[in-house]
């Protein structure tokens, strides 16, 4: 990947949460490194319900850790020392005692969290003990609920049921028709506003489509803050269906679905893999002009045939959008 | 605390547990920062059977991690960094829930032994996170048990009974007359034997007599390490007898248990708290003569009237003796 170094570095910030956002940041920190990137800010999903994160917000009342851990590891420096306290960030405990499931990172997290009563500070001090390229912020100030409206559940096909919660949406076996967010309107660390306002570039996806993404255009402010920047949004789309909570989606459908719970929000560009795309390349099409938006085809998946992003390639396809755009 | 710089700086092994060591160990890294000591290393008892460190030695079979924890965190550098990670390690989880009582430093320990596989290579990388101004490492490479022998639990006054573990020895309502290892002669990492033979000065206790000072005279290749070392030796009495293990004690009967422990280790220094040593000045002058060693009395006392050591006054003896000896 040797992309020319654009005029100007530029500000990025990623909204997502989970392995979609820890594979976009991996590709952007190498554009950090490149220096195609200066500026680099994470907005991190905080609905998360199950496992580890799951038992210290319960336990605690705090935001849910696992995925802004996860990303801050995704962002850690490229040494020995970053890659060590990365390595220890991530390490899950085993076992069959009360410890079993817990993430080492996790248990860092709140217990900064309890001494320094600020959720930003605290993990800006993961930060800088990762030596990492980049800021990791919450998309809100509160832990989050995730709900969603779903067919297929009932007795009458056509009646909607109400799902409630990250693990129970993304898990769903019927069909989600919408998502929404409670409470609906928490707070935003003002971080991350600024963090939009003053990006080049946002980058939104890949995640679990509902659990993930979309959530972050459900925050009245936060899609807001989207709607009024002069950044240029990237929305990267999935290499595949996930089973539960967007089975049986194309990529128009991912898409539609988005510009649904955000119709005022202007995409730049469209990034999608080529192989994924397959036969539903027409349709893709069809959708991205009609949200006035750029289509960029290329290859990004893994070549092992698993359904998740190479981030040298992803590092690549940014670079050339960015240099384009 | 103005002393003069030694000759040369001083080497200086530290041998203890719990608060007792860690307020030596604060002690000494101020002689760290006044070039009196220019290397410390602490060796840290691995029998705690309670609280977070019983829970996570039980859970994962792993030393027991609290004591190692609060000597790394006594060596934290002084600046805001080694300050902010110290008091994270040392942040202990409140409420109700399955964390409550661990500590974060203990999980992040037993993750990074879990991750390196390697006890000592993990206690360097805690001591490289705070910018630790000496090593930490632990007695022995297995987790330990102390084993008491205690008269007054029986209905004969006169019958031993055998206590196990940490907690219960310290906090025993008879009266010790022995205690002893289990393992018997466990495996003691190199880098323990290295730091003894090279050191300039001993330093063993203050703390827990029996539970966390003793022991390290019972492990036989640390007592003969001791005993060969031309480091001279130390012994920090405590101010105060403890209610369970050294109920009744006075100054001269912990140096004479320890005699009994250890009965061909040479003792260089015994140093006292004027205030607390009282009116057992008379039978401490004769058993620490009947030693061959020197007796330092000095106020180290903490001013608040708590038997704790302050550790401003403990490092100006610790000069004091280092310049004289």
């Amino acid at each position: 990947m040797t992309p020319r170094p654009h005029d100007r570095a530029q500000a990025v910030v990623a909204l997502g949460g989970g392995h979609g956002l820890h594979a976009s940041l991996t590709a952007l920190r190498m554009l950090v490194d490149d220096l195609t990137v200066d500026e680099l800010t994470a907005v991190v999903t905080v609905a998360d319900n199950g496992g580890s994160s799951g038992r210290l917000r319960g336990e605690f009342g705090v935001l849910p850790p696992g995925d802004l851990r996860m990303a801050l590891a995704a962002l850690c420096g490229d040494d020995e020392w970053g890659d060590t306290w990365a390595r220890v960030l991530q390490h899950r405990f085993e076992g069959e005692g009360e410890m079993r499931g817990h993430v080492v990172g996790n248990l860092l997290i709140v217990g900064l969290w309890e001494l320094l009563g600020d959720h930003v500070d605290a993990l800006d001090w993961v930060g800088r003990l990762l030596g990492a390229k980049g800021r990791v912020l919450p998309m809100a100030m509160t832990p989050m609920d995730i709900t969603a409206e779903v067919r297929g559940l009932a007795d009458d096909p056509d009646e909607l049921t109400l799902v409630r919660g990250q693990v129970e949406v993304a898990t769903t076996e019927g069909v989600i028709t919408s998502v929404a967010l409670d409470p609906p309107d928490p707070e935003i660390s003002p971080a991350v506003l600024a963090a939009i306002e003053e990006a080049d570039w946002a980058v939104l996806g890949p995640g679990s489509w509902f659990s993930s993404v979309i959530p972050h255009l459900l925050v009245p402010q936060l899609r807001q803050a989207l709607v009024a920047t002069d950044a240029r949004l990237i929305v990267v789309l999935n290499l595949a269906e996930q089973q539960g909570e967007t089975h049986g989606f194309g990529p128009a459908d991912h898409l539609a679905v988005l510009a649904e719970h955000a119709p005022d929000l202007a995409v730049h560009t469209v990034l999608a893999d080529r192989e994924s795309v397959g036969d539903g390349l027409d349709d893709l099409r069809a959708m991205v002009a009609a949200l006035g938006a750029r289509l960029e085809i290329d290859d990004v998946a893994m070549s092992d045939g698993t359904p998740r992003h190479d981030p040298t390639l992803l590092a690549a396809a940014y670079a050339r959008i960015m240099q384009s755009g």
